[in-house]
C-alpha cells in the first residue's frame, strides 16, 4: 500500500497511489477514513480498510494539492547520526559502537514540494538523504528478531541541517531543528511492499541534478531492526513515531570547498521502491 | 494561579490549589474546563476562567489522586545542559557560549509521587533538579525583551539521567529518555505568581533528606528570557512546549565515589515559590 497525506484548498486529504495514479478523499467527504497518522495509530487493519475505500475514490490531480508529511506530528522523531561508515569518515567523529540518536521536533517538518527554508541565521543549509521508518505498534524491550513487526512502513527524509548551529554546543539539537528544514514524504509505503527492513535499497540525493550522495540501505551500521531493538531498551516506541535512519557520505559540509544549498536550488532524495522527495530552497523572508 | 493535573479512579481531573487546599473537577463533571495542556493552549483567559470555576469546585483529597505531569504530551520538551557554571565544572565539558539544548520525549515523563524507574539496563540513575518553563504562546524570532510574555508558567523537573547511556555516543538522547525517568510537577504556577523569569528562586534537591544540590535560578548562564529568545531564532515555540532549564552542581555521577539512586530512595526537588516534587525510586520489573 502506498499512501499520501495532502491538503487541497485548505482541506486535509488522504490518497492511495497505484500505478502512478492517486485516488483520495478529503476531510468531510463521505467515507473519508482519517489522516495517515490516525490510520497508522489504529493499526494494519485500519490501513487496509482505508486502502479499499480509497481505491474507489476520485482521482487526485497532483498539480492541485500540497503534500503533507506522512506523519504530521509524530510523538517522537528520532534521527540517527553516524550510521553509514563512509559518512562517519567525513565527520569529526570516531565511529561509536552505539547508535547516535538525536531528535527532531515536528515544528521542523515540511512535505514534498514545500520550500525548504535557509534561515536568516546561517548560510550553512546542508542536505542529508535518509530512509524514514514509521512505527506501527507500541513496544518496549523489543527483541531484534521481532523488531520489524513493529514497522508500519517507510518513507523518505531530507534531514536539512544548519551546520554552524549543529556545532555551537556539544549537542546537535538546534542545527537539526530549524523550522522547515526537515522534508518528509511524499509517500508512505507499507512495510509489506519492500524487502524486510527496507534492506538493499539504493538511496540517491541530487542537488540541481548533480548526484551528491549515493548509498544503499544495506550499508547502515545499525540496521532498522537493530535501531528499533536498541532504542526500545530505553524508550517505549508508539505508533506514528518516526526513526530517521542516517545518511551516507557526500554531505556538503564535508566537501572542500563546502557545498551548501542556496535559494533556487532543488534537492531531491530518491529511494528505490519508495519514490522521490523533492524540495526547492528558499530564503527565509525578511523580518517584517 | 496554581493548577494541578491529576487522575482519580481512572478519570482525569484538574484542580486549583490555594492555601494548600486543592479544589477540582473530573472529566465528565459539569463545568470541567479541560486539562491543563488544553487550557494553556487556549491562553491566559482560558486559565483564568478555569480558575474561577475550580475555586468553587469540591475539595480534592491529595491522598486519593495520582498526580500527572502538568503538561502530559508537550509538543516538544527542550532541556538545557551546562546552564549553571558550577555544574559545567563538574562535567567533562568546557562551558559553551551557546545553550546546550537536548530533547526529552514525552514517553519519559512521570508525575509527582509516581515511581521513578531505575532500568534493567543500568545502575547509573542520577538526579537533576531543574526549573521547568511552560510556553503559553506561539512565537519565532522572539526578542529577549518580549520573551517572558511567551511564558505561561513554571513547574519543577527532576531530569533523571542514565549516565552510562548518556555517554555511549556523542549525543545524550538515550540517557535522558528512559521511560519514567523525567519527573514533572506537581504544580503549574502561572508566571504572574513568581518574579519575572522566575529569577532568584532557591532550588534544592534532596536524596533521602540529604541535600545533594542547592542552587539559585539567578545562577543560570542563559536565563529564561535568553533561552526562549535564542531557541526561537531557529524553532517555532508553541503553547505547551516545555523548556527544562538546567541543573546546578551536585549530580551523583560527578561525586567520588559516585552517588546513584537505588530502589527505595526518595528524591525531592524543591523550588522556592513553586513547591516540592517527590518521587520514590523503584527497579524496573523483571521481564515477564
Amino acid at each position: 500500500m502506498r499512501f499520501v497525506n495532502f491538503e487541497q484548498d485548505g482541506r486535509k486529504g488522504v490518497a492511495v497511489e497505484a500505478s502512478g495514479t492517486m485516488r483520495g478523499l478529503l476531510e468531510g467527504d463521505a467515507g473519508y477514513p482519517g489522516g495517515l497518522q490516525d490510520l497508522v495509530s489504529r493499526g494494519a487493519e485500519a490501513l487496509q480498510a482505508a486502502e479499499r475505500v480509497l481505491a474507489e475514490a476520485p482521482v487526485v490531480d497532483a498539480g492541485t494539492i500540497q503534500y503533507l508529511p506522512p506523519i504530521e506530528r509524530p510523538g517522537k522523531i528520532v534521527c540517527v547520526g553516524l550510521n553509514y561508515a563512509d559518512h562517519t569518515k567525513e565527520s569529526p567523529y570516531e565511529q561509536p559502537d552505539y547508535p547516535t540518536f538525536f531528535p527532531r521536533f515536528s515544528t521542523s517538518l515540511i512535505g514534498h514540494g514545500a520550500a525548504m527554508i535557509r534561515p536568516r541565521a546561517s548560510e550553512q543549509l546542508d542536505f542529508e538523504g535518509e530512509l524514514a521508518v514509521v512505527i506501527g505498534s507500541r513496544g518496549r524491550h523489543i527483541p531484534r528478531d521481532q523488531a520489524l513487526a513493529h514497522v508500519a512502513g517507510y518513507s523518505i527524509f531530507n534531514e536539512g541541517s544548519i551546520r554552524d548551529y549543529q556545532f555551537k554546543s556539544p549537542q546537535w539539537t538546534v542545527g537539526k531543528n530549524f523550522d522547515a528544514t526537515g522534508a518528509f514524504g511524499p509517500v508512505f509505503v507499507s512495510a509489506d511492499e519492500l524487502p524486510a527492513g527496507a534492506k538493499g535499497l539504493t538511496l540517491v540525493t541530487r542537488l540541481n541534478d548533480q548526484v551528491v550522495q549515493q548509498g544503499n540501505t544495506d550499508d547502515m551500521i545499525f540496521d532498522v531492526a537493530e535501531l528499533i531493538s536498541i532504542l526500545s531498551e530505553a524508550v517505549t516506541l508508539e505508533p506514528g513515531d518516526v526513526i530517521v535512519s542516517g545518511t551516507p557520505a557526500g554531505i556538503g559540509w564535508a566537501r572542500r570547498p563546502p557545498l551548501f544549498m542556496k535559494p533556487g536550488d532543488v534537492c531531491t532524495v530518491e529511494i528505490e521502491g519508495i519514490g522521490t522527495l523533492q524540495n526547492k530552497i528558499e530564503d527565509e523572508a525578511a523580518l517584517a
